[in-house]
């Protein structure tokens, strides 16, 4: 099975599952709506073809947690496709990719380097690993003043401080889809013994086109994460994991998927990974090339109004840095709209947006982005235009710039799966934003998208860190956070 | 919100998709798939109409880690249909739930009284916590050896020898359809002030006919894990999560499940879960009548021929359990074909079926099983008699009798997930099964399914452990390992 020549024209747990559909057998296995034979009547137009390859794990279609048919071959293939040594196909999403590769690399007590502005599912493997941060600042973009990505000096700063350090674990691109050159990174953290993992949830298409800055894996990253359902056309919750090198125990990391994912993992997200990897094997400069059709439509025509600015449009104000051309970060450049409120215009005429900050909507475009789509934002941009009669430049059209992170590195930071000594010692209360100041915030806040933690478990609550969410909150962003949506108040230690 | 009242006959999260589908509204979010436009045009025939409701968390689709609108909604209606104070949708199936349950109520060092035969997901979640177990053993079925459930007794001794752990843990019922009654278990540790965890993985049917056994809701449970995938009709990985009492820290609760599941929890297996609870809450009892008469279909042939048996069939030489209806076992009497033997057969005939060991095959029916199942793998037993002989018993139709497990409450064994002190200070190799009597397995090892783990990580290989294992390798079990699929070897500490 392992010298079976690859043919990336395959696609080999799509097409079992095909066959299996095709025999017409009888099921007496999970699951149990018996390839659809249970489906709501109202729901049947949308479930029933999708439920004939609901299956599980019968005879012949192998086994996830121990690979050797189907899932098997398709991983040879997704790792060939990809650029890794192995791939591991996820069906719960980056976030237990992260979590994975964090506590593979780290035990309890070990310290990594961490990008500051890291998805919260970093933090979460950190709190599962019981393992110390140590994080690292990042560099900002000069315009829209947003968190990129880590430097090279501060990751040679960081690794001569903490030569314990197990490693660095950085997000690369950021959810706007600007990164930082990995190659330098990697052969330094390379020199030292260590590995870099990557968190490229937005990146499953770098690499692919010219017009695409290169992958993670192709930079030298030992393990990357992907998501390939946000870039790529997986379903929703597929996701890989790569491997390249041997500075990871593969064996462990084989063991932590084991115990993270589900033992009933879902063949169609498998499946829809294996042929998401084919549509790039066969045809990957193809795809790109048609939905950066879609991308130049829409920059063109924001060229040719004054109302609306774009993240990136003016070359010569940004920070060095890549930045994926897919992710189009717009904003009303006479300042009268803020960011909540172009999305909310652009939904009120059928454009869903994939999020807004303060200032920005950012439109995330991907391979199967249309020239339909490109013409329909940028006439939506157009009617909200007039309504809002944006031709006039407004007195208050300052960009509201972002609350910045701390820019020094941190000193390391334990994270636990307990906190139970504080929750006993001192018990919760719920506060106002306000009244919290000073309080060490009982869990993680986080706006979101984009994901970014504000505060995490254990960590004082700053006037600044309050007057941001109090500003983001009243902006209608949403933050993560029990009680903060419900009741307006955050959950602090009761010290 | 809280206050609008409940109406069964709606599916909220359902209805959101697909008025959002109808819409045509333009995509500039994830998934990259762009509701179906950039679907692989060999897949279409499955996937397009799933696709346009594989959405995200958009404008009015809510927040599954901050339900406040369709999500929060659909999730109160589970809470009325199953009888739970709260219910909570699982997407990274029962797996996620009890390593949810688990984190929540243990911290590192404490102490959980834990069932033998759980599936191995509680003891990923034991690890996860670094919590300690004290093993209750089981009850076997007098006929077929089956492993059952635990005894009030042995609770009750559980609880005077370890006063200080946190509660109970169970998988009920097991793989095989049969549990024990739960009830004065859930009363002796409410009297001591503890919960009761239940996995209820194969039970999200009961309590809804009068054949089936009362649900561990009704019986007293605080929390309970259910597939929803595996005996209803939800997608695969389609779980819920249901907590009663004040015994368990419901925030808590939260922050694990946001911390354990995808941050972006695809919609359909949601929706799926949603239909699932409407078709229960609106018709349960007549929808397990129709799956009834599947089983009585089964059952009543089998009782007319001599050659297969099933788990059961006498019934007066079973020990005291609650039975599943929908799980038969069933058995080549005169002795021929094994259980893995037997299930290749079936599979000819193109009944494929939920699994084997070594002597019955599991023939796993739902509400949505037909008439025309049943009749097909009567048919299907019919030629494998014909074509195998099976008319004459056989001289070694003795039945082969499953190991047993410890008969003792164990001593408390400690989880971690750290376990690189012992790979720093002994490193592993792979040694054969008989080679490695005497060492301590480096993995988990777990035959699957029923996905019981034979040997936990440190715990040493014994003879009987050995043989067992080497016995069902030879048989044709899938054993989950990492390198026993490709080598016939298992990975030990090289003490």
């Amino acid at each position: 099975m392992m010298n079976r020549a690859l043919d990336r024209n395959r696609a080999p747990i799509f097409e079992a599952l095909q066959a299996h559909a095709s025999r017409k057998t009888a099921s007496f296995h999970v699951p149990g709506h018996k390839s659809g034979a249970g489906v709501d009547p109202a729901s049947a137009s949308f479930f029933t073809s999708i439920l004939s390859i609901d299956l599980t794990e019968i005879t012949g279609l192998d086994d996830l947690h121990h690979p050797e048919g189907i899932i098997g071959e398709a991983q040879r293939l997704a790792a060939d496709c990809f650029g890794a040594e192995e791939s591991y196909f996820l069906v719960g999403g980056s976030t237990v990719g992260n979590l994975t590769m964090i506590t593979t690399l780290c035990e309890p007590g070990d310290l990594l380097l961490v990008q500051r502005n890291v998805h919260k599912s970093v933090i979460n493997g950190l709190m599962l690993a019981g393992a110390s941060a140590v994080f690292l600042p990042t560099s900002y973009d000069a315009v829209s003043g947003t968190a990129i990505g880590v430097s090279i000096e501060d990751v040679a700063k960081g690794l001569g401080l903490y030569p314990e350090a197990k490693g660095l674990l950085v997000t690369n691109p950021n959810y706007y889809g600007m990164g930082v050159d990995l190659r330098r990174i990697a052969e330094l953290l390379h020199r030292n013994g260590k590995p870099l993992l990557v968190d490229e949830a937005h990146g499953a298409h770098y690499g692919f086109h010219p017009s695409l800055p290169p992958s993670a894996l192709a930079c030298g990253a030992d393990v990357v994460v992907q998501s390939t359902h946000k870039m790529l056309t997986a379903m929703t919750m597929g996701a890989m994991l790569h491997v390249q090198g041997q500075l990871v125990n593969r064996n462990l990391l084989k063991n932590r998927l084991a115990m993270l994912q589900s033992s009933s993992p879902s063949y169609p997200i498998m499946a829809s990974l294996d042929l998401a990897r084919r549509n790039m094997h066969m045809n990957g400069f193809e795809i790109i090339e048609h939905g950066l059709l879609a991308v130049q439509i829409v920059i063109a025509q924001l060229d040719r109004q004054d109302c609306f600015g774009y993240m990136g449009q003016d070359a010569d104000a940004e920070g060095h840095c890549w930045k994926d051309p897919f992710k189009i970060s717009i904003y009303d450049k006479t300042g009268t709209l803020t960011g909540p409120q172009l999305q909310e215009a652009l939904e009120e005429q059928g454009c869903f947006v994939e999020m807004s900050d303060l200032k920005y909507v950012l439109l995330l475009l991907t391979p199967a982005s249309t020239r339909e789509d490109a013409f329909r934002v940028i006439e939506a941009l157009g009617h909200i235009s007039a309504f809002h009669g944006l031709e006039r430049i407004k007195e208050s059209a300052t960009p509201l710039a972002p609350a910045r992170m701390p820019s020094e590195i941190s000193v390391p930071i334990a994270f636990q799966l307990s906190y139970s000594m504080d929750l006993d010692a001192w018990g919760t209360i719920e506060l106002t934003i306000q009244e919290a100041v000073g309080k060490r915030s009982a869990e993680m806040v986080t706006p979101y998208p984009p994901g970014i933690p504000l505060l995490y478990p254990g960590e004082r609550v700053t006037q600044a860190a309050a007057d941001y969410l109090q500003m983001l909150v009243g902006m209608g962003i949403r933050v993560h956070a029990t009680a903060l949506g419900i009741s307006g108040k955050l959950i602090v230690y009761n010290e």
